[in-house]
């Protein structure tokens, strides 16, 4: 976390003199940060993805700003700097943990001062010399912490939603449609309390999980207007001082334009700072896919029990071996990296929200630690529906043979006889039969309650499956 | 929870018979439950939300069936039970608890018994007889509690919703709305970090609240698209077996002529059993809510913290005896009640949000604990907002000679030299002053940074409001 | 929740008159609280074991308070109807709701008032005269909300986990521990990552849950320490203001007299007002018992699905009909009502938590909240547990037919061949046979990696339950 | 993730051929699961903890197994190439992410295969030709994933307890108790409800936190001894085949050697595989933890607030600069990564909460996202306290002018008078000179409830810090 590098420049800041590592763009606020916040280590960092999205609005406010006037000189070197950021040339230059000030304050100065020591460079200036490029007075003009910080937390978590999360949700929801496709007719026990239950079609129940995830797709894009709100404009406080009227609106325009997202500014920049509102409700909608994904990959994992002693309706994949000690061993591993993956998310959403409720008057100070969970958790649903499409669900086969069986003997086929003996007379026949451990029909007849016909008219799996 | 009356009648149900309190509508099976499941007493009964939701879904299949073919005389008295489940008559009827079957089934058959017996009553008969009016055969005819539970889990959250909780933000919303109006014109110093600020307008700071609460009633009604799907219908495993064709989209339509609300059958039965995605994601939207709840009245504690060792700047209503050993005491109760509830409705959402996730195959059996959380959360949000608004917001008032003299002695007034002499002399006159116990100005001009007139020309709260 | 009766007597706070209905001893503090908040209606009201945990607190306070000088007419007097709230005799006198203000002072006042004008009765006085025995000066005497409501709280809880919790657990644990010794010797296939594994006993199966359950009766014993240390004695702020040295102590002695537990005065006051660590401590212990009564319930509920197409090992009691529409069937309701009780248990958990970590300064305000919590899932817990003993564990019976088929199948007896052969060698002896659907002898033979009496002599179930 | 290295060798499993970087000691598995899991990128890798661990585990292992016969030649080997895993030599080669198989199977097998190729290479093998050290056969030997992923994960929680989070807590713990001795006798105002209350010490409120702090300690030491108990010679499902008796016990011998850490062999394995309640209960105590740090962090930076429109009574260090805008501004920044921490740690919980509640029979799946989650929440605690300490709480000064005005000017001094005028005379006296704006002394004597000697005699806040 700290310095690496051998050789140093001297930077200041209001605190006093500090050793920058030579071959570094951060300066003096960076090092202090690394030196006060020693917490957490290396996979504490900042997330990558709210770098990105601060190059993004670099850019986008110098652009506006060289419009307001700022010197093109100046402006250009910042957007070319600032682009180097966007495209992650410049990671290594970002070592900040997560757990530093609430505001996002030395994030923010980190960019600023990696910003304003690239654009010195490129403009063949002294590295740490903040001339010409200032990092507050040119690359932070008329901005805050306070406003860029929600600022790049919106557009990051947009662009990993956009990027990852809804492709993944998407690739996962056309693997189980076609699969739903495919089992059309097959009929099947159903299972209500983990109980043997009148039958359905695998198709049938495939699509239930296809429209959980269809939901899951609308919930998401439901959520996403309000983090499309951007409080750049809003500096300090909210009310915009030290920024020129209009400057919210075009630097929204531009980040929607550099992005391909449709940014606005925020309707309100007081809320838009002192909570995160927006992404404690993307938390939400991504701890309802979470909980739609734990039912699905549970469903799967179960119905592919076995290879003996359990369920046995489905046959999933073999990726890999399963066991260290059991040979031969085969396990619905994808399954177990999704429902993990899902508990994770629901955690991380209790972060967000205890993280979301503590605002105190102009300042929500959680901000890192929102927006580390909120990426956490759209990254690991995105990349793990993918996995679990490409190693589980396209290979996904029926055992045929083992669905039939559990079919036929099920008990619960006496349902059908309700509409023409009564729901009383039927779990008589239902009770004894597997009491007696006889078939339905047998038992049916013995009490007296219909012929054998009639069974064989009445008691037909293929038109159970839906009304009359 | 046991029967309490001293005579009964003999019920008899497929596992035997039972002693019915005879002044009781409710059958064997309720009974029964009340035996199996002695868990938490009577404050932990069904929410007669959900009973009076059943009532309104009865009586929607009761009108269905009779177009159906069901004998007109049987399915009218039922359809007259029905109506006085659905408007509270018969409460004292439906004595389970929630922790009972995860399907709801009891409840279910609960409020079977109930309407057959009252119309076995209405038509003369003799109670427990099952006849002419059979609690399954006729009351729950084409239904299953496997559709029917969730059907009246939806409605009731939806009417909740409707009748509380939306009516109670809103009050809170117009409440908010009209102090930030009347506070437009009150400068004040903001707070970041809960450190001293640049200033905004008290109307500015409320008009966040206003924001947060405007958009907690969007939230709220973009989740309930999925609430409005009934599963009703769907019978015991969503594929509609023993219903007719039609049955399911008449009993919604039914269901929605009766509340008023734009109910529909559900685009996918397997998803509404085995799911209850609808109300993890409402769930969600009121964790959001009780997010900006915990914030907007944290912040108002604060701000009407002291009368003399606080921050003194708002005057929150002085409702009853604050404490019982120090005489005199005030104390922002309102407050206190309404942040209760938002930690009470976060702990909710994490119990709907594991029930959500714990659904198997065709059926989620999470039901009752799910609704009793997410109406109890519905319920509270509403009745606070209502409470806060009455009994706080409205009676707020502003103690102007504390506002101002925060607002003049601040040093981030600073802020406004920014753009004239630049960040770091703008430091160094913000930490002199502060060290000096000087104010701005004159540590400002006697740093040579600027004339007394430049300082009164560029440092003016009332132009700090705004870009320029 | 407002007076019902219909005669009033007039009492006066420090705010003026209130009608007080003439049927009830709470007072004008009491009736105020009713209007001013308005929130949950009945069943949200303050959890019954609070109050009558006041009656104990007040009436240890009130003897001690008669040794340090406390005219003993008075003492007695209050002793007396303090006895009659300990015992449930007056609990119609309590109408309030837990969302009230979070210090729980109205609900102080409200026992204050009811034993003060309970105690005038008793000595002949007039209700709501506040003589001969005040509230405040009397039943409060060396009291503030701020220390008697924490005191209650840990009465209260410390009750409730001794008489039903704990109870509970043991009734649990030992129905648990009879099954694993009844199924010491029944030899059944594992089952790891939902998938057959190697064998062991049914009764080491059990055992595991035994080991649960004896650990949550000491994880919950082990949280008790803190919650026996008492809050009492330090009033307002917790320096003991207005009380007498020795008054914090003796009312400890008294209250753990009173209820038999090792209660002691809290080594911190101020901790004890400020904080709630130790319920939050408590829950999180209930929390971990949810969990393990989360995996028992979810296990035995497998193990006994079917009849015919699930795992079927296991034959659950049949207690009540399972399906209003599907004749005879049969459902693991009490593993449902479990499992729904540890879903609410992790909800409440975390409802605590907020409220835990959300104190300032002097005084934690999310007391009424926190308290309904702990007590709700203690209860929960508790009753859950036997009813879930009663009408499931100890009718558990076994398919002996069905646990035999199955573990003689199972390819992954396969890995007592490792010793002997190598993994991978026994890994290619199981593919084959999966691959083949052979057993596993003949595919061994078949492949030359072993003779048949080799086989037969390493693979032996019984010789698989333990080290060698 | 990949391989990243231009060379391969040719490296087999059960399912086939894989090409493996020749510079990694890693081998088929590893790489196959490289290829199936590409889930969260670098920052989600199998925290490092956990890899030591493992190489403490095989070391013991290898020790144990070599004095059951396994050839000395080879178990030196491992010893050695074990030695250098726990050593941290050789994180470059375990590449897998948390997102794997829920038993840490790939983790296991990516130890053995690295342990087997060091090993190899140390006796002048071939890398990967699985001769003379085979990772099965012999670095896994007696062992299997289900038991040593969960022994790996204790020890990796055990070592973090106790060499960050405890060290940690204590050093904070020292640092409040030095401050509250230091802050003996600054007699203040006490807050509760955040409103003006009676006084204490300064001294007496940093007790409050200073005890938190000492139980924090004590709950978390309080949840280790299961933590202690290690799975070991569980092998496949708790049974221990294919281990010699007494192998767990020496195992869990050797490992409390190389530790200094009292483990024992876990009392029951089956629990110990199929269940994470030692580490639900530990993450209990973790969350415990975060709620008082949130609340001291909460009250320390409120006691800090201004410098001109907050309580102002504390003065926190100047670390760095507080604002990109707002020159001069120092933030409560270390109070704000503690907070942010806290919230981490209490949604961690619930991660941890959720997984563990969800094994199915002999094996609970979540184990890699258990282990993530308590190594994180053990690991910000201590970092955080630590931080938290030097940077904040050693350099907190006290603003005496402040203090002193607020608690002179506060009403609630007339508390003191309760004893001598009763309850409700004081609170007329409160009341009136609140709002008359006048000084509680003349409000008494003007009221004639007293005199001036009286009331100076009765109102000394120096006499009001206890009983008397």
């Amino acid at each position: 976390m700290t310095a690496s590098s051998e050789s140093f420049r001297i930077e200041r800041d209001t605190f006093g003199e500090l050793r920058v590592p030579s071959d570094k763009y951060y300066g003096a606020q960076t090092v202090r940060s690394t030196m006060n916040f020693k917490i957490g280590g290396a996979t504490e960092r900042m997330p990558i993805q709210v770098i990105k999205a601060f190059g993004i609005l670099k850019k986008a406010a110098a652009e506006v700003n060289k419009d307001y006037g700022l010197d093109p000189k100046i402006a250009d070197a910042i957007i070319k700097a600032a682009d180097e950021v966007a495209a992650g040339k410049l990671d290594d230059h970002f070592p900040l943990v997560v757990w530093q000030t609430g505001s996002g304050t030395q994030t923010n100065m980190n960019v600023n001062e990696v910003i304003s020591n690239r654009a010195i460079e490129i403009l063949g200036g002294k590295l740490g010399s903040k001339d010409p490029v200032h990092p507050n007075d040119h690359v932070n003009k008329s901005q805050s912490s306070n406003d860029t910080f929600p600022t790049a937390m919106h557009i990051a978590a947009a662009a990993e939603v956009h990027q990852v999360l809804l492709p993944g949700l998407q690739t996962l929801h056309d693997a189980l449609a076609a699969k739903a496709e495919q089992f059309r007719d097959i009929i099947k026990i159903g299972r209500t309390h983990t109980q043997d239950a009148v039958p359905l079609s695998l198709g049938q129940e495939f699509g239930g999980y296809v429209q959980q995830v269809k939901y899951s797709i609308e919930r998401v894009k439901a959520s996403m207007p309000h983090v499309y709100e951007l409080a750049a404009g809003g500096t300090a406080v909210g009310t915009g001082l030290n920024t020129r009227i209009g400057f919210a609106e075009k630097v929204a325009d531009k980040v929607a334009a550099l992005t391909g997202l449709p940014f606005i500014t925020a309707a309100n920049k007081f809320e838009a700072l002192a909570a995160h509102d927006a992404l404690v409700e993307l938390s939400g909608s991504l701890n309802t896919v979470a909980v739609s994904m734990m039912k699905i990959a549970n469903d799967i994992r179960f119905l592919g029990s076995g290879p003996r002693s359990g369920l046995g309706e489905l046959i999933l994949p073999e990726n890999e071996p399963g066991s260290s000690i059991m040979p031969g061993k085969v396990n619905p591993t994808q399954c177990e990296a999704m429902t993990m993956v899902a508990a994770q998310v629901m955690g991380n959403h209790v972060a967000v929200t205890v993280g979301g409720s503590n605002g105190h008057f102009e300042l929500n100070v959680f901000k890192p630690m929102i927006i580390k969970n909120v990426l956490n958790s759209a990254r690991l649903l995105g990349d793990a529906s993918v996995s679990f499409t490409n190693n589980c669900v396209v290979g996904i086969e029926v055992n045929t043979e083992r669905i039939n069986k559990l079919m036929n003997e099920s008990l619960m086929l006496v349902t059908a006889l309700n509409p023409h003996i009564g729901y009383d007379k039927a779990a008589t026949i239902a009770k004894t039969a597997h009491k007696e451990g006889l078939t339905l029909k047998a038992t049916a007849v013995k009490l007296g309650y219909l012929t054998e016909e009639q069974f064989e008219q009445w008691v037909r799996p293929q038109d159970m499956l839906g009304p009359k």
